[in-house]
């Protein structure tokens, strides 16, 4: 079973909070009892319609680990997993 | 009878809820007493107008399995069954 | 007495709620206090402005069934028949 | 004394409400509390100026019966009589 | 002294209001508590900037008389006298 | 230290509010309780982005005394110095 | 462990408030108890997506030390420092 995103919708994997990653990213404390902003591209779509009709292909790709926006991803699960949905505009960084 | 939508309307059948489906897509639980968001495309528009004056096709067609934005979908009862209406834009991605 | 619409306004005349129609598409069961969804088109107008200055053609004509959302239609009286009038975007199909 | 409209404004010499019209628009009995729906046109402007930077011409002309939205015009006085000024999109119709 | 605008900005000598102007334009009765409708032009800008990077040349000239909408001009004095400031797109009409 | 403004921002000096200037503007009465409407300009940003990819020479340069929009600039102090941040579109004219 | 930020999404090292700067900016007194607006710029997006499918340019690149809006910059971990992430119309100036 596998999801095919049309547009701009991007199907994250979420990493899972940590109290304390070694070397790595720390959300700020306020944030530890939010959601994670951190996951794993799962899928993504053909991109963003523009004004022309043509579509702007999406700045990630599956398999990049990327840093998002902590407003309310919406969530599904898939297989057992929570994954979720964002938009584009919701990226913030690919994480290397 | 049968419906033709324009624009970028497209009218769904919505997969009824099961606590468990098997091997597949499970919402999450605070999703479970809220309405499906999955679904089978029964009719699809001619695509939302562009600045141009042309139409952008729509990505998905009929008999398609999709994802969709939990959001207030429309409903409408067609020879005793329920329907979904939604736009192409709260369309998540395809299910394969 | 006649009315031609200018822009993308659609002058409807709208389906007395029966509580059962033979065959056909029921309201679900909230709507049934609310006001008709489905109606017969009686005149159209030249189109919504594009950018271009152009008019994109309607996509419903004089004659057809439509099915369209529920919010809040505007009503006039034209020599004792009550219709709505409704813009381009708020038609969801034809129904055939 | 004269107005020029500019842009796409309307000035509209609004229809006295009466209780019943012969074989005319009646408007809903809601309505009949509120401001006239129907008038005549007095003068046009140019029209809205699109983003070519030219103007789309106004789709009524002076003398022309028009149905307008009910929501609010705005009024005038000039030369004892009382005027409504509206915007091309919130007329509806002409009435033939 | 003198004021340049920028934009579509627009200096306007507001018409001191009479309780009856002879054969001319007379605000609401509510009106007559608020702020003037009409004035003289007194500064024009170079226009509003379109997409396209130029200027729409503004409709009005110096030394007109306009009738604008009644929401909030902004004011300031300039040399004893006090004076509206204006966008294109509050000006309904000019008077002639 | 030197400020350069990007896009369409403009630094500017205010005038210190006096209860009188000598033949110049002075703001009303309920302003003057208020923040000053009146300043010069120290430095502007390359101007605003266009949708062509192109920016919009701003209107005013270095040394224009100018009149902007009394809501809301932000201010921040520079070598003891208070400053105004304005946008092009809150500046409505140059004083001559 | 590096952010490589898509669009026009901006990485910067927030500058430590100090009650006093040697010959330098300081915020007003009331924007002492909230955030920084001066920093660093650790790292740039390739821009914002034009109507055109183009990308615009970022006005500033790294290493610039940066004025930008007070309000609401998020707030990322990386590496034990605190970071904010900035839309490039957020960025008031460069300092220099």
């Amino acid at each position: 079973m596998k999801l095919n995103p049309i547009s701009d919708n991007i199907i994250v994997l979420p990493k899972k909070q940590e109290s304390k990653t070694k070397g790595g990213i720390l959300l700020p404390e306020s944030a530890e009892k939010e959601k994670p902003q951190i996951g794993k591209v799962v899928a993504v779509g053909p991109g963003k319609l523009l004004a022309s009709g043509e579509r702007s292909k999406i700045q990630v790709k599956k398999g990049d680990q990327i840093l998002f926006s902590k407003y309310s991803p919406q969530e599904i699960k898939l297989d057992g997993e929570e994954y979720f949905i964002l938009r584009e505009d919701e990226i913030i960084a690919i994480i290397n």
